[in-house]
C-alpha cells in the first residue's frame, strides 16, 4: 500500500539503498519480504485506494514517561505515505554527491547537474531586470527618488506600496492578497482571453502548488461514505499525488496517450472514471496543459471534448496552466480553459474551473520567491466564503511575491520605457527554451532506446526508454523499479540528476524519465553527450 | 457544534449579523432557533469534540450535470466548521466601514483603526535600515557594487546569494531552507541559551503559522480510535483552534489564570487533561510564551513545572515563542523552553520539544515578508525525515523570507559598521513599545469596568470588561456573544476593530477582547480616549 514512501525512508535511513535488508529495513509490522517487490511495483497502479487502510497501524496510544512522544508508527499515517519524487531520494543522494565532491572525492565528473526540478535560475537563467527592480523599490522605498530607476518602474512600486498599510510591504495583506494586484490579475486574464475577469475569483497564493492545495483541501469530505476521487493524468506532476495521498482522498489515474503526442482520449477518461466509481465519488479533473512531465499542448478541440466529459460527469475543472507562457512548437497555442468553456456557451460556461498560475515558470522562473494566483469561477458563493475562511488562519501570502505577480500580470506596456528591454529579455528567454528543448529532444531521439515526444510547451521531455531484460532483473534483485535502478546509475556515473518515471506514473512494462530542459546551452550540450555515452556503456554492461 | 463557524458564513452572507434571522440564514439542517444561542457560547466550552459529527451532513454525493459539484452541504466539513477570530467579521466589517469612508460616507470617525492584528508597520512602525538594505542586495546583486551600502550588509547579502543556486533568490532552497541560513539560526539559539543547537533541527517557514501547521500535522491519527488531543491555553491565539478544527484534532482548553497575571496552573493541566482523556489521547502541550493574547511571560520556576508535568503525561511542548523580544516588564525576563528543560538534566534533557520563531514579530514586524523558523529537538529522526518529506512538496518557504530570517538571527556585531544603527532602531522600537503597552494598561484600569493584567511582554492587552445586564440581554436578543456585541458596537461608533475575547477564548460569564499595543503614540492617546467615551456612553446606554 505505501510502497514509495517506505523505500523513501529507507533511503533516508541509509542514503544509498543497494540492498533487500535495507529497502525492508523500515518497513513495518506486515511486510515480508517476498512482497516487497510486488508493492514497489503498486505505485504504477491507476486507482490508489485512499489511505484509510490502518490494520498495519500497531496499537500505540500512549507510551510510558521517556519514551518517545511521536514515532513512525503512531505519525500521520498519509504523511508516511505520500511521496514527492522530484525532491525524493535521487535529489537527496545528489546533494550528498555535491558535498563528496566538495570534500575532494573523486567521480567521473566534476559536478552534478539538477535536472530534476524546473528551477530555471539554478541553471543560470539570468532574471528579468523589470522584474527585480519594482520588487528592489518595494523593498526599498527610498529608492523611489533614485534617478536610474525607469519611471515605470516607479509607477509600478508606487501603486502597490499605496495599497500595503503603512506603506510597507511588511504589513500584512489580506488573506486572498492585495486587492490591486488581484484587479490587475484578473485585467491580465481579461486581455488574454478576450472574456472578462472579476477579481473577486481571484486569490493569490506562495507558488501555485500553495493555491491547488488549499483548492482540493475543500473536496476532502466523504460523502454516502466514499472518499472523494481526483482525475489526475499519468504521467503526473506529483504534487498531486503527494496532496491526494495528504488528504485521504482518491487517485484516479487516467492515462495520456503516449502514441499521440501525449493527448487526452475522451474514452480513457471513461474508462478510468467509470472503474473508481466504486471505490470512491469522483468530483474533480486535473488537467495540466501545457503538460508536466509531458510537454504536449493540447489543441482547441481535445480541450472541449474534456470540458464536456467533465460537464456529464459533474467533475470540477482543475486547470493547471503554469506553464502558458511555455509553448514552443510552432503549430501549437495556448487556450485556457476558462475562454474555451466561456466560448462554448451554455451549459458549459457555467461549470466550476480553478486555474493556476506562478511566477515560477514562463520566463520569469523566480521560483524561489513564491508567487502564484489562482482563478476560480462559478464557485458557489458559500463555498468561495469557506476557502477564504480556511487560508485566513495563515494570514497571507508572501506580499513579495505577490509583488512579483504583479510585474508578470502588469508587464511594461509599448509606450513605457522599460518595454524594449523587458520584451527583449522575456523573448530571448522563451528562444532559448524552445531551442533547448528541441536540442534535448533531437539529440535523446539519437540515442539507441529512446524514444521523445516532441517537446511542445513546458521545461522537460519525458523520453521513453528501452531497458535490456538483464537490467530489469537486477534492478528486481535490489529491489529497485527497473527505472529507479537506471536513474541512480546515471546519477552515480555521470552526475546528472533526473527523476525516474514511476514518480510520475507510466503504464506497467514502460519506463521514463522526467528531465528538464534548463541547463544552459554549453552545459546541456555535455549533459546529452554524457547521458548518450552512459546509456551506451548501460546497454552494453545488461545486454 | 459550530457556532462561530456558521456565525462567520452568515456575517460572509450578510454583512452585519443583526438579527435572529440573518443570524441562521446560513445554518445547516438540524437547527433549531430556540438552540442557536446555546450553540452560539459552546465556542467557550474547553474541551471541544473534533470534527467527526457528520449527522448533520446531507448524502449528496453526486448531482445532475448543471448543478454544483461543490456545495456549503458537501464542502469539507471541517473547513467549515473552523474559525480565525483575527480575520473574521469584525475585520471584515472594519474593512467595508473603510470603503465606505473613501466614498464619503459620514460616520462619527475619520479613520477605522485595525486593533486586532499584531501588524507593526501597518500602525507606522518603519522597518530596520539594515534589514530592508540586506534584503534589497540579494534581490539586486548590481547594488553589491554601489558604495552607498555598508560592508557588513554587502557581506550579508553575499553570504546568502552564494548559497543560493545560480546565485539567485528566485532558485528553490532546499525544503527546510538554506543551509547556511539554518546554521546562523542554530549559532543564534546557541548564543541565546548556551546550550548547543543542531542546524539538522532547524526547519525555515513562511512566516511561524506555516511551521506550526505542518508539525501539527504529524499528530492527525487516530490511535486505539481515539484523535488525539492539544492542550491549548484558553484564551489562545486561535491559529491552534483553527488548525485543531481543520485537522480533527481535539482541542484540550487549559484556563489561564486570570488572577494570576495570566500564568499557568498546574493543577489546571492536570484537570483539562483528565477530563479530556474520555474523547481523545492527549500527545501535545502548547504553551505560548510570551503569551498572547494575554501578554504574561512565564518565571522560570512556572516553566520548570511544565516541563515536569509534559514529562509525567507522556506529551510533546510545542512552545510558541515569537513575542521571545518583547519583554516590558523590568522584572521579567524571558526564558526558551529549550534552556530550561536541557538545564534541569536528566529526564528531562531528553524530551521532545518544538519551538518557534517568527520575522514577524519582535522589532522586526515584518509581517508580510512571511519568514519564521522552528527548533525540534529530540524528535525520532525517521519522524524528522517524514516532516521533511511532507514539506518537500510545497517546494521552498520564501527565499526572501529566509534571508529577513538571517539578518534577525545574524544582526550587525559590535564591530561592524551598521552596528550603531540597528542597535538604535531595534532599542527604540522596543522601548517604544513597551512605553505603549504601559500606556494601554494604565488607561484601560482607569476605565470603570475595564480590569487588565500588567502588560508582561508580547503586543497586546486583553482587558476583562464588566457588560452591565442590560447589554448582554440585548446581545442575547440579537443573537450573539455579549462581548461579540460589544466589540461590534465599538467598531461603528468609533473605529477601533478590536477582537472579541470569545475569539481566543475566556472562561463562561467573563468578557474581554483583544486589542494591540501597536497604533503609534499619537493614535493610540486618541483610540483610548475615543474607547474610554465609548465606554461610557455604552454604561449610560444599558443601565
Amino acid at each position: 500500500m505505501m510502497p514509495q514512501a517506505r523505500w523513501w525512508n529507507a533511503v533516508i535511513a541509509s542514503s544509498r539503498p543497494r540492498t533487500w535488508e535495507q529497502l525492508t529495513t523500515s518497513a513495518g509490522p506486515g511486510t515480508s519480504g517476498g512482497r516487497i517487490f510486488t508493492r514497489l511495483t503498486a505505485v504504477e497502479s491507476v486507482v490508489h485506494r485512499p489511505a484509510s487502510d490502518r490494520t498495519l497501524r500497531r496499537s500505540m496510544a500512549t507510551g510510558p514517561p521517556g519514551s518517545k512522544v511521536l514515532t513512525e508508527d503512531n505519525v500521520f499515517i498519509n504523511l508516511r505515505k505520500m511521496e514527492y519524487a522530484v525532491r525524493g531520494p535521487l535529489l537527496i543522494r545528489a546533494l550528498e554527491i555535491e558535498k563528496e565532491l566538495q570534500k575532494g572525492a573523486k567521480k567521473p565528473f566534476k559536478e552534478v547537474i539538477k535536472a530534476n526540478v524546473g528551477d530555471a535560475h539554478a541553471m543560470g537563467q539570468q532574471p528579468i531586470t523589470f522584474l527585480r527592480q519594482v520588487l528592489t523599490l518595494t523593498v526599498s522605498p527610498s529608492l523611489l527618488d533614485d534617478p536610474s530607476y525607469p519611471e515605470d518602474v516607479k509607477e509600478r512600486a508606487k501603486t502597490i506600496l499605496c495599497q500595503c498599510k503603512g506603506g510597507s510591504v511588511g504589513s500584512y495583506s489580506e488573506s486572498a492578497g492585495i486587492e490591486i494586484i488581484r484587479k490587475h490579475v484578473a485585467q491580465y486574464i481579461q486581455d488574454r482571453d478576450g472574456i472578462p475577469s472579476d477579481y473577486h475569483n481571484i486569490i493569490l497564493s506562495n507558488g501555485a502548488s500553495d493555491g491547488i492545495k488549499s483548492f482540493l483541501k475543500l473536496f476532502n469530505e466523504k460523502l454516502d461514505g466514499k472518499p472523494s476521487g481526483v482525475m489526475i493524468p499519468i504521467p503526473q506532476y506529483p504534487l498531486y499525488s503527494a496532496t491526494l495521498a495528504e488528504f485521504g482522498l482518491t487517485q484516479i489515474g487516467y492515462y495520456l496517450n503516449e502514441e499521440n503526442k501525449w493527448g487526452l482520449d475522451i474514452s480513457e477518461l471513461d474508462r478510468a472514471l467509470n472503474e473508481s466509481r466504486r471505490s470512491c465519488n469522483p468530483r474533480v479533473l486535473v488537467v495540466i496543459n501545457p503538460g508536466n512531465p509531458t510537454g504536449q499542448v493540447l489543441t482547441r478541440t481535445n480541450i472541449e471534448d474534456v470540458i464536456r466529459f467533465a460537464y456529464k460527469n459533474h467533475l470540477f475543472l482543475l486547470a493547471d496552466e503554469v506553464y502558458q507562457d511555455n509553448v514552443y512548437d510552432k503549430d501549437s497555442a495556448f487556450h485556457s480553459f476558462k475562454k474555451v468553456m466561456m466560448e462554448m456557451g451554455e451549459p458549459y460556461c457555467k461549470m466550476e474551473l480553478a486555474s493556476f498560475m506562478s511566477v515560477s515558470k514562463g520566463y520569469m522562473g523566480e521560483c524561489g520567491i513564491r508567487g502564484g494566483y489562482g482563478e476560480i469561477i462559478n464557485m458557489d458563493p458559500k463555498v468561495m466564503a469557506i476557502l477564504l475562511k480556511s487560508i485566513s488562519a495563515m494570514l497571507c501570502p508572501t506580499v513579495l511575491g505577490q509583488v512579483v505577480m504583479d510585474v508578470v500580470v502588469n508587464p511594461p506596456k509599448p509606450n513605457e520605457p522599460s518595454y524594449k528591454l523587458f520584451q527583449k529579455e522575456k523573448e530571448e528567454t522563451l528562444r532559448s527554451l524552445a531551442e533547448r528543448s528541441q536540442l534535448v529532444v533531437d539529440t535523446l531521439n539519437s540515442i539507441p532506446g529512446f524514444k521523445v515526444n516532441p517537446a511542445m510547451g513546458a521545461m522537460y521531455v519525458f523520453p521513453r526508454i528501452d531497458l535490456p531484460k538483464r537490467a530489469i532483473q537486477a534492478a528486481e534483485k535490489e529491489g529497485q523499479q527497473p527505472d529507479v535502478f537506471y536513474a541512480f546509475k546515471l546519477l552515480e556515473s555521470t552526475g546528472i540528476c533526473v527523476i525516474p518515471g514511476s514518480g510520475f506514473g507510466q503504464r506497467p512494462g514502460t519506463y521514463h524519465f522526467r528531465t528538464t530542459i534548463l541547463p544552459q546551452k554549453e552545459k546541456i550540450n555535455t549533459m546529452l553527450e554524457n547521458l548518450r555515452q552512459f546509456h551506451i556503456r548501460f546497454l552494453e554492461e545488461y545486454k
